[in-house]
């Protein structure tokens, strides 16, 4: 089979032949790719910034962002079966940790992740286990949700744990209006009365907003943290969800957050740096976020099948895998890029 | 000023002229009645049905969904002023006991209930407390709102309990697509994605609930309980909000309850009645619901400004209360019945 | 290896020969009993009182509260090994449906229950699964907590869904001084700082209460409700867990809970019989119990390892099961009846 | 009365004669002082520290940890009367803003706070509000539980905020051994079975902390974080209580939290400087804390009540408040410094 395998950091991945997976364990499954999404992670790790943190050796496969059909599955597995549409969540997880059985997955203690330590998604065919595979209602194109298994996962996760802030009457601030940013407003309008308001550079991201269900947006433009002061009388917001997390929205995200509020990180690359007696005197929280759980996951399938979160893509064929990472690269790519293997 | 005053149990109530209230304590509120919701309640207290409960003294005003403008204010009130569009809250709370301090104000050890043991808001003007108006949103008729007081927050409060177990993929039963159904409808479209399946033995009533955010609607009909349990894979519903409470209800909605699932009571007049094995071997709750808390009420009114929660309604001069009553013990009035006092 | 297999229903069950199990999938695990605790289920189990529910096949073997040696693990099998002191979780679930990943496996769609549906554990050894067997600290005797198995994880599960309602300040009504009481308040006092009041009719049972961590007891004697009221300011407890849910201890229990608190439901036997409107307006809760999770039962381990929650028991050879079982009828019994086979 | 009053910062207070406060309003409450607690904050407010936050206009008396017993009210209070012992919140509250309303009033959108922006219990007698007072349990003399208000309160909002996380089998981690951190523990021993860590730089402390129910210390030495990590396989704990917040404290109470786990961040003087993808890769929290709401006071007088959280005091004459702070100042006293006003 034909997969995007990454042989050195700082060069571009290249299509080749692969020997296709086998099933090795009773509840291992391999699954044929229908779509994988292509993130901006998947560049960071060709320039090498994930190499420290995956010790992942060289060369594999890419793709962390994957649905498709069962292919083949292990002696012990029940409840899934050749044919199957599918998308995987992105761990492959033990489930006799504690936080396995806890509902808990993203922190299992013996976990890996195809696409980053792991052969991944960007090929015809994947193994995974069968606590990773999401059963697709009918008449889901595997293809349509492969983007959702990270990036949206990522931020589904997040709004299900700011809910129980967001009463209504409550305002949430979306820190970005890309591509996670764009989910989690879909994903608030869908399970919450708040009240979104969404900043973002760029005011073509913001005018599309409203359609998602925005309530109102703002330029990010030096005056951004005062504009949403006005609207919360001088006080912030309840929960900010910072998909950025760098370049000062770290900051500016913790000055919209009102007493008592929550500050969601999600977005990285920059330094939270708070004192002490801020966060004392107006009893806020920082709140970690990371990707979502196999629960959460089949939650926001339940979400796409309604129709209340659905994704913009771009398909390209596997072979064009770095014509889309110029596009991405480059700024062209108007949603989520998925690579689908030919037949 | 007129008045509705109930002289009698028996013997419907009387419009007559009645000394306006005066302020009497620092925090006390006098409001000039906009709006005062008419409710079936209202007919069980004209039948004696709640003598005992009540103990109020006769002749006294009926009336306890109601809104208007501040009219006059005492010593201490600061956050309200004459003028000022508000909904009140039934109760008068003492703001001073455990439940008033944690939010839990319906449990208040020292309340009094306008229009069921004070005199209440069928009337020119009703005096409450400062703790029990709520502010509307600018361009709110108060008539329009009236009965979200009682009718309208119980519901929400029953919703809101209900939501941290209505993930995406779950599923809600509402019982009774009625006066408090639809709004329970409306509540839950708003602030979950749940599934929503309404049941009523009126298919007329149920025509109208894909409008509030209904998926399913099922008559009632002897195969109700077997159709909710088709539709959920055999299991039940995650939650069952039983808006009747009586006449077989109170059995089907348990019976409609999944395992580890909840049964909300909200309506009355039967009784719960089930054996403890059954009660742990699926580890089902039954949950009871009473009214709600002023915040769950200015949630509400959020929610109303927002355009998410409306209700319809029919309204009637003061001095047709008794038309009103026969349109609604005929089961005439389409919406909520709402007297209004002439100027 | 010897097993204590019951052949008839009305008959009692007879120790003999059989083989031993072997591993036959890849998470199995075979385990060497230390010890197996005997339970009032297991004489209703000999009654006939559970055939129609575990459908089982005759012959079988007795036993649900077991704990031993880990004596082989199958081939997929890591976190355990040979020699392992372990304690097993009564259910052997899934791990793939949404209950078994939400931390809620006593709800695994697909579970079995060795000793009621399945060969259990009054034998030299018994199959069961890797998701089960939860490993116990050093020194541990297995013999010493096989009770805790059951009876213990009833216990703490209930206690621990009721710990957020009890804080400093409240009194929670333990109904039943027992098997499962003494171990309620035992987890009670571990764990919170609440008023604890114990009812029995034993006076016996209640004296040894306070060494538990009891605050006050109660004789059962037809004016126990209105000494709890007495103590609670005529208002009743937070919380009240009933052991016993049978003979008027079900109705007692409804009684002594307060306004906006909950009645736990954890023994059977009775019926909850209760107007909807005393439901409502009071807004009381009926809360289910069911046994424990797997999470639980490794908590449980957590406080017996540090002597917070202990058993008292009377250890019986195996070929002494039906002495055991006279005694336990017989009420001779003080403590759990323990199993011990033979080496 | 005599009164301790601030004239001028940088100097220290003067005990002199001021006229004694008078009911004003509806809802006071002129309290007799039966002790007011001495705190590093009153040393902070003399040096000036708190003068841009507080804006108060000077002179004013200190004292902001106050008991004692009721000596008049205002005409609208029900609930005290004069001769009952009362302790005080810290904070006067609106009662009428959603923090109030909502069980937060620490939040509450219209507070003063005596002996930092108004007059304090430094002195004979003492103006607050009927929302301020909670009655103390027969025979418990003001003056022992004075300091409770404030630091006693701080410790145990934070561990009640933390109790959800703290399962048995679970590790807190205590950040210091002295007012606070003494507090902190005997709260967690009360309330829960985890396994308590506490670190401080100073082993005398330390030594004591075992009969709080400490289950280990550690001497803060430069190692004391790999330390913790050896106690807990590597992970760190799933609670850090940061009483300190500064000099390092804040570092290495972030590094001692495990994955998922929350670093509870109470005292202050330092910063929080944490990457963001360290915050959003390990799932990690940092929750603020502010005192304690009304409730939580009464909760903790019902632990002190039962003996369960007690403090070492030390009494001084209203006269010998700058003998008292010189004790303070050079580390001289153990426990805390009670000033008590002559009858």
């Amino acid at each position: 089979m034909k997969a995007v395998r990454l042989h050195e950091y700082g060069l571009r991945p290249r299509v080749e032949e692969v020997p296709e997976p086998e099933i090795r364990a009773p509840f291992d499954v391999v699954v044929r790719i229908g779509g994988a999404g292509l993130c901006r992670t998947d560049l960071h790790i060709v320039e090498g910034q994930w190499a420290e943190k995956s010790h992942v050796a060289l060369p594999y496969t890419l793709g962390h962002e994957n649905a498709g059909w069962v292919h083949a599955v292990g002696s012990a597995v029940e409840h899934v079966q050749p044919g199957d549409p599918v998308i995987l969540h992105p761990l492959v997880t033990c489930g006799f940790c504690r936080a396995c059985r806890a509902g808990d997955d993203v922190h299992c203690e013996a976990s890996s992740f195809p696409g980053i330590d792991a052969d991944g998604g960007m090929a015809g065919q994947l193994r995974t286990s069968a606590r990773s595979v999401v059963k697709l209602a009918p008449g889901t194109a595997p293809a349509s949700v492969a983007a959702l298994a990270d990036a949206g996962l990522t931020a589904y996760h997040a709004v299900k744990k700011a809910l129980p802030l967001l009463y209504p009457g409550s305002t949430c601030v979306v820190m970005g209006a890309g591509g996670l940013g764009h989910l989690g407003v879909q994903c608030l309008r869908a399970t919450s009365a708040t009240r979104i308001i969404v900043l973002d550079p760029n005011e073509a991201a913001l005018a599309l907003t409203a359609g998602w269900g925005a309530d109102e947006t703002i330029v990010v433009d030096g005056r951004h943290v005062d504009r949403v002061l006005e609207l919360t009388d001088g006080r912030g917001a309840e929960v900010v969800l910072d998909f950025v997390g760098e370049k000062g929205a770290e900051r500016d995200s913790w000055n919209m957050t009102r007493r008592a509020g929550s500050d969601f990180v999600i977005g990285y690359g920059g330094t939270v740096d708070v004192p002490t007696i801020d966060v004392i005197s107006t009893e806020r929280n920082i709140v970690g976020n990371l990707v979502g759980t196999y629960n959460d996951l089949v939650e926001l399938m339940a979400l796409n099948a309604a129709g209340k979160v659905t994704m913009l893509t771009h398909t390209y064929e596997l072979d064009a895998v770095n014509e889309a990472m110029d596009d991405l690269e480059a700024g062209r790519l108007r949603g989520r890029g998925i690579l689908v293997p030919g037949s």
